[in-house]
């Protein structure tokens, strides 16, 4: 149906022609894990694709990754362009010049983390370039596929902080100068420069306009797979704040300091990290530690400085807020002598300790666009012609389709993924559900080209 | 009254002209500095000498240190032997061959440790032997000063481990082969060759024995300063053991996990150090956490892994081994998904951690030697001339004096330090009180000496 040397306008095709649309799932499987290559992780089983990956933003792996990304969509005829966060888009131009209807999601990855979480929805943007060109196809306007910068907040502890100033939502110093993770030395902005992602293109909406963004994604979480289920629509994002939490003791010797004497950092962190969980839980919100650490770190030493991670997450900001507002009066008490968290636990000791928050990610919840929502409701309906494997979900996991969502219509795809587990080397999504995801985003955007097109005409 | 060029037996001296001998204050302050120079650690006032030291067991500061132990002790016409610990022996001769009363301590400090633990004693001893050469006098046995390796058990996870090996109640292949606190490459025995003090001698007191071993050191506890004394008669050591704890759960995304379907292994630990201290504070013992890492350590992953170092002591053996009993069961209890810490602790997830216990150190309580203590009460006695300042004690540390005790008479002398803080960079004692304390030492080794004669007489 799809010949000749011209290029075929998409509007040209019937419906039926644009549904017939597929992806080549072998293609879409061998560049995932051609690209796993760089960065690859723990190995939890004995096929070769068996492992996870340890991509950590702006590091070498990931420079190679994003050199293939380059190299790959420049010959599938796509202009390439870098921004000063490294946000990398790579556009197809269309039958009108206009900003691109976008794919969007990142390369980096946890430190131990898998093949799909990110990786997924980048190489599904792919596939829809390739299956364009197969067909010789030229859509109504451009399409995109953007691989944004240090998503995770793994290295740099800010997630989706290059979507976000993007949006203009957070500041270029603020990003540029973010430090790593656990402290070393490097920067967010000395990183870019160093793996040569330090574009000239601002890093922002007005000077590279995206029409729409639609991202595809693992679920990260257990219940698509649970209800047998293929395609989330995502309808939003749950809101999350990250806080550094600093405790402030003094140095002391385990065996000769009493109990009375001590103003112990680690036992404190310690108790209050057991009363975000316990706070959470009365909210129905979740507190997580990912990270702590402590200082000198002596087995006979008291520590007398702790600092740990706090990710507080709800459907509901003001939810969050109110587990905030609580840990905070809370943290604060326990530290000072008393015992908010548990009125059994002995009060051994009158020294108060210091705590201090810094509050290092705000993100609120955010609702995508109905436009968007009806575009993958529709192309997921195409691609399965079965409601019953469809469902509404919000999504647990910031992404960077929330800032996207800020300056242009947005929404999300989720596939399945095993045990609901992510973040981790066992991370897992079958061929057959990670081929469905990237066709239901390629119908996805294709849905709203057409959209775009027909409004146009109005 | 002691001149001429042939020495003097100590036997010769009158009573009176005995205990007439003092050290000399400024010079003691002074080498105390100089050697500080090695290792100098955090500022926390104005003056020089006002910085606290990190001077880590075989690093190259703890080498500069020991080179300059052996060139001042050699200079003071001791022979010097270094073992296969790196432990080394400064000997000056007697009048009568036999092994040596020595005063012992140690060079090595705490990552943010002060200039008094371990090095007043080295340095006393050093005063010591200058204090007989100005009086150019000669003791009946031979007298010598120690320095143990890695007494501290900073770098090293096992404290006293060079004496302990001299003692052989530590085996040399393990103490070789351990590795560093934190997770370094090196190993004792690399470190050793590397620094140059890999001595041929058998670390064994069957090749170095010693006839009687002293330790000045400071209190680090509160105890002498609150009573206004000056010198504390050391009776013993309470018992203590050290534990690495291992907490594995499962790495999972922080914002779509629910806690119900979470192993998280930061949340477990967290509990587990908190009820540690509620366990140690109904048996009045001490119970503590110098040293905890986790994995991945990324903010939105639930950590999989959780390593922490337990220090469990008390005075009496029954209760370190009570605690330690009750913490096995709790610890396995609460990892299983139940709340032994705290019944009103919500119990969100069903899955099970694993918890893994090492045991590093174990160091049984200990009962200084009845002729030890005796000198040091006669020295303290006749240095202070006022029964009021002086009183016994237990030691709530563990020094080498532990192992010593094993294998020869022994006791310590403790003296005042400021707030009683240690393993601290603010650590401080007064000039006057280093002075006090190498003066009892002196005069304990020399009480210890002509008890020796009397009995040979005998
Ligand atoms: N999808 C994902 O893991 N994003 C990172 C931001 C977050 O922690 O939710
Ligand atoms: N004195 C001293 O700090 N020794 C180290 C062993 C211990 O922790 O008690």
């Amino acid at each position: 149906a799809f010949q000749g040397k011209a290029q075929i306008s998409t509007a040209s095709l019937s419906e039926d022609e644009l549904k017939s649309l597929q992806v080549d799932r072998n293609r879409l499987m061998n560049d995932i894990h051609h690209t796993c290559q760089w960065g690859t992780g723990k190995r939890w089983g004995s096929q070769t694709t068996e492992t996870g990956m340890s991509r950590l933003a702006l590091s070498d792996t990931d420079k190679q990754a994003r050199d293939w990304f380059v190299q790959t969509t420049k010959s599938l005829g796509c202009s390439v362009t870098v921004d000063a966060m490294g946000n990398t888009f790579a556009i197809r131009p269309g039958r009108h010049e206009a900003p691109p209807t976008c794919a969007g999601s990142h390369l980096d990855t946890q430190p131990t983390g898998g093949r799909y979480d990110g990786i997924l929805g980048i190489h599904a943007g792919i596939e829809m370039l390739k299956v364009l060109q197969d067909h010789n196809l030229e859509t109504e306007y451009p399409v995109g596929v953007v691989n944004w910068t240090n998503e995770e907040g793994a290295r740099f502890p800010i997630s989706m902080v290059a979507s976000g100033v993007w949006a203009e939502e957070i500041s270029l110093e603020r990003a540029h100068n973010l430090g790593e993770v656990g402290g070393g030395t490097a920067t967010m902005k000395s990183e870019l420069e160093r793996i040569g992602y330090l574009g000239s293109v601002p890093a922002s909406h007005r000077s590279m306009p995206i029409a729409a963004h639609f991202e595809l994604h693992i679920e990260q979480g257990p219940i698509l797979e649970a209800e047998k289920q293929k395609i989330g629509v995502v309808q939003g994002v749950q809101a999350y704040k990250w806080f550094t939490i600093d405790v402030a003791g003094r140095d002391a010797h385990t065996g000769t300091t009493p109990f009375s004497a001590r103003a112990d950092a680690m036992l404190t962190a310690a108790r209050l990290i057991a009363h975000s969980h316990r706070v959470a839980a009365k909210h129905s919100a979740l507190a997580s530690t990912g990270v702590l650490t402590l200082s000198p770190g002596s087995v006979n030493t008291i520590p007398g400085n702790v600092r740990f991670s706090l990710d507080i997450r709800s459907p509901v900001d003001a939810t969050v807020e109110a587990v905030e507002a609580q840990l905070r009066k809370d943290f604060a008490a326990i530290a000072s002598g008393g015992n908010a968290d548990d009125p059994s636990f002995p009060q051994t000791s009158k020294h108060k300790l210091a705590v201090d928050w810094t509050t290092d990610t705000t993100s609120a919840a955010v609702n995508f666009h109905p436009d968007c929502i009806a575009a993958v409701r529709a192309a997921a309906g195409s691609v399965l012609g079965d409601e019953g494997l469809v469902r509404d979900m919000v999504s647990g996991a910031g992404h960077d389709s929330v800032y996207a969502s800020r300056r242009c219509p947005t929404s999300m795809i989720f596939v399945p993924c095993r045990n609901g587990v992510s973040h981790n080397p066992e991370e897992h999504t079958s061929p057959e559900d990670c081929a469905i995801g990237a066709e239901v985003l390629m119908h996805s955007v294709l849905r709203y080209d057409q959209l775009r097109a027909q409004r146009e005409r109005r």
